[in-house]
């Protein structure tokens, strides 16, 4: 089983769309940050500040990136958002995800 | 904002009712586990192997011990579950909750 190990964690959780998006934010001892998320089956757009590279770790879902086609990711994949632009993601299951944050 | 730190936590979710119920295990260092939870909306009976401490972080629900009474929860608030018994949760809006397991 794949673990992080000394990081911090904030116990209360991140809700967006009504809690049908949450995550839980994790703090390394390096400075970075990923957030351990959950999608309900549905549509949403995310807005990303810095660079993500979201990890699919279990799910169904199809993502679009600005001025891309439509991909799918079936049980598990990866995908980077170039910072200060948006994405959309079709969730068809439950979308066990992580995301970490890069500053460039 | 509460934080646990040096911890580890695993990178994948457990999913509960196809997902209504999903959380997060965190390991601490002298050997105790926690769950950092989210229940959407819904009606749960879960099953308690050592006693817990359920912490509802945030959240409207009414949960029923064995042999008790129904009780509310609105906001935060805190129950305790006897080892090797069963819980009932009524969850009116998503529940971000933290459950420690204690052993005896």
């Amino acid at each position: 089983m794949d673990q992080f190990t000394n990081i911090t964690i904030d116990k209360k959780a991140n809700v967006y769309f009504e809690g049908k998006v949450t995550s839980r934010t994790v703090l390394f001892e390096d400075g970075t940050r990923k957030t351990l998320g959950i999608m309900q089956p549905g549509e949403y757009e995310f807005a990303a500040e810095l660079k993500e590279e979201m990890e699919i770790v279990a799910g169904h879902l199809d993502y679009k990136l600005s001025g891309q086609d439509w991909q799918t990711i079936e049980g598990n994949g990866v995908f980077y958002v170039p910072a200060n632009e948006s994405f959309q993601v079709k969730a068809y299951s439950v979308v066990d995800y992580c995301c970490s944050y890069i500053s460039e």
